[in-house]
């Protein structure tokens, strides 16, 4: 609990419809996607400026008061979650778009803004923003900058991080820090911005941004694809990037998922094949046509026993609405599902499939998979009860399990949803001890009462007399 | 001059063969690209590998000598001259390609490749790393790397960052720090790669790297357009933009350079135009076909004189070369050429260009430029004479004024040549107080003792007694 002077002393910084206290309002920032990590916060703060936040830091800091920023809340690592108590910072209320310059190819905004709300203005002006974690319907920018968030269309178009031009930020001191700006390059100092990118929320508050934009392609075509082997289908996808195609979305659908896109959305797929391929090309017109041709061609080649591009627009809009469909399946096939992001080098896709299914038969967990084949970063999830001891057991076994074979296939241990609280117990394994040390001391200069978002991306050492 | 006994100790490590202490010898490293920096070293070393590389470091910590780290010397902003003595380490001997992976799509390269040599290998494989300074005859992926190099490709394809997947490092303390790896996306902690990239050599001397590559366009099309009004001529670009096209590259060359190409190069263009823009699109055949067609056309009702697509391959390539020869007749229009690197907003390019013209009648220098177009960065080049001492002065105040007008217009110092010794006067002006400052503390922690690349990115401030 916040002493009554220092609740009184924010309602002064951010108004008191600003700032919630009640058990009920504050239930809601307890917890963030994974839905097994929670922890009420003291307070709930929602504030509309750079300057309010400012302020907000500078008591927090003083007071030595943890500070947790969230955006949509929607992350999958925990990281949004105040498992220290104190101040949530939550920047929903900061939603403008304050600028879209279709001659500079840019965006300004404010980092409460919704994804898809920048997506549907960006669409007015045939502008494009490629990154799309799945979350897009309530993920904020703020969110997506400090986890620096990915999506199908990474293959293609990289991940957020790979569109920031510029951002304002409030240190845990308090200061407004401004870094970066409208240009397309800029090589004046540190990559300060890129050290905040990711960082989740745990080196400062990402206020404001300006993010590059590219042209709307003219033209999309999305193909599904099913095979009976794994293998044959996971070496389509370096067959189709052999012949100059990048494919600007490649997912992966295991068995279990299919069978669930099926049941939902009735696509005529057979429930008995092992795979489904989404792909997705575009472009101009007449790229997209012959690339499509090109790659039914190739799919055929590789093995698939069924080929089928969307017919139309609403049928492709269909498709993926159907992956969303099979993907929110696994979440509502368990009461805890641990969706794990671990990323391999694409060569090792095949074993690392096989390994998997190995891993089930050991552990007796099943683990579903869905995930971005075209870089290799799969979500293996794993559904569990927290209730049932022994099955919960073997679920974090086999969890274990997926991600020490990552590790030792040169994976890594997070694609795309950060390291939070969910994934800080394997990040000894997954990092050079220097790179630890350092991000540790990159953390002590820049919030030297750790109050920004503690206990989150590394675990903490137990303190003397602590 | 190094005592003895440390030159000793720095030829058991390295081997007699790979020490260089002749004046004749070390004159080569005493300077850069810029002609204008120098300075000479108290001796050379070119390790071999990066165990080398952190014992030179553990010696050159132990008795605070600087350590510049450097390629193949050929950047621009002073960043790899020797300011203050001691050690230049030259990492040419290091220049292994290690693995090229199709279907990884990655590339395992030494720091001390040169990057033609790389792209001559990827092209083999029906490759392409698309990060492409003007260099690249000579520059090395080291260099690369802590510059975070840009060229004409960055419009469609971004800068070197982009490509980095993965990274050792030697610090200061001669630790050997390793940093991502062959994934297409990591999420692991914080971006600490990307704060080494862009360093300017100054926090870490980067010995490996793995990078990722991509399929090469099957089809590219040179298109040249010659305007006689600057404005349309810069139009057009977000013209071509607006049709849902971006091109690979887009060049901009000012009448002075257009009349050294067409000297050179005898292309046919008109003299008296005050543009010439050097369009590329790519992709596949079918879309490169019908891209060139509409971007024929749009450059058209812009109101371009000329248009003049390259009949082949063959005559693509020579555009190119043109292009380079006329950056290099600046080079020998004066003793010294200062190259600036500004970056504006695209929307602010037609107005900075005027305002470079007003800046030439006030200053009575003439201001020859080349750069890229496509993303608001040109070389806006000055040259001069050192020994005459009123044209430099001149000279050294039309940069100034370049500078605060690009500043002004919410650009930036440097858009790939980095900060180095060339910029760092102006970087007060051009970063936030609160970011230099946290720059130097990041410095401070990754090298304590400064030995690394001393006296670059920012002024040294005078020290009490010092």
């Amino acid at each position: 609990m916040l002493a009554a002077n220092l609740i009184t002393e924010l309602k002064k910084i951010v108004g008191g419809q600003n700032i919630l206290t009640s058990k009920e309002d504050m239930t809601t920032y307890s917890y963030d996607g994974t839905a097994f990590w929670s922890h009420m916060p003291d307070v709930v703060v929602l504030p509309t400026s750079a300057e309010e936040i400012s302020r907000i830091m500078k008591l927090a800091n003083r007071e030595q008061i943890p500070v947790t920023p969230r955006g949509g809340g929607t992350n999958i690592s925990g990281g949004s979650v105040p498992i220290k108590g104190g101040i949530v910072l939550c920047t929903t209320r900061m939603n403008r778009i304050l600028e879209i310059n279709k001659t500079n190819l840019t965006v300004t905004a404010e980092c409460g803004v919704v994804l898809q709300d920048l997506n549907l203005a960006l669409a007015k002006e045939k502008l494009f923003f490629p990154p799309d974690p799945q979350s897009f319907f309530a993920c904020t920018l703020g969110g997506n900058a400090a986890e620096n968030a990915g999506g199908p269309y990474c293959v293609k178009y990289g991940v957020f991080k790979q569109y920031l031009l510029g951002m304002e930020v409030v240190l845990a001191d308090g200061t407004i820090m401004k870094l970066g700006g409208l240009t397309a390059k800029n090589r004046t100092g540190y990559e300060l911005m890129m050290l905040m990118t990711g960082s989740e929320g745990t080196l400062g508050i990402i206020t404001k941004m300006n993010l590059k934009v590219i042209p709307a392609p003219p033209a999309a075509q999305t193909v599904l694809a099913i095979f009976d082997d794994i293998g044959q289908g996971i070496q389509a996808v370096p067959n189709i990037m052999d012949a100059g195609i990048i494919p600007a979305k490649v997912e992966f659908v295991d068995n279990f998922i299919l069978g669930r896109i099926e049941d939902l959305f009735k696509l005529g797929l057979p429930k008995d094949a092992q795979v489904l391929l989404m792909l997705q090309v575009d472009g101009s017109p007449a790229g997209v046509a012959t690339e499509t041709e090109q790659m039914v061609e190739i799919l055929k080649k590789s093995g698939a026993r069924l080929i089928k591009p969307a017919k139309d627009a609403q049928e492709s809009a269909f498709f993926w609405k159907a992956r969303s469909g099979g993907f929110a399946a696994i979440y509502s096939s368990a009461r805890t599902v641990f969706a794990e992001d671990v990323t391999v080098p694409r060569d090792k896709l095949v074993v690392f499939l096989k390994r998997l299914s190995e891993i089930t038969k050991e552990t007796g967990i099943d683990i579903n998979i869905i995930g971005h084949a075209g870089d290799g970063n799969l979500h293996p999830s794993v559904g569990t009860d927290p209730r049932d001891k022994e099955h919960f057991a073997r679920a974090m076994d086999t969890i274990d399990r997926i991600i020490n074979m990552a590790l030792e296939l040169g994976g890594v241990l997070s694609g795309e949803h950060g390291v939070g609280l969910d994934k800080q117990r394997f990040l000894k394994r997954a990092m050079d001890p220097a790179a630890v040390e350092l991000m540790k001391k990159i953390k002590a200069i820049l919030d030297p009462n750790n109050i920004l978002n503690p206990g989150k991306i590394w675990e903490e050492e137990a303190k003397d007399g602590g």
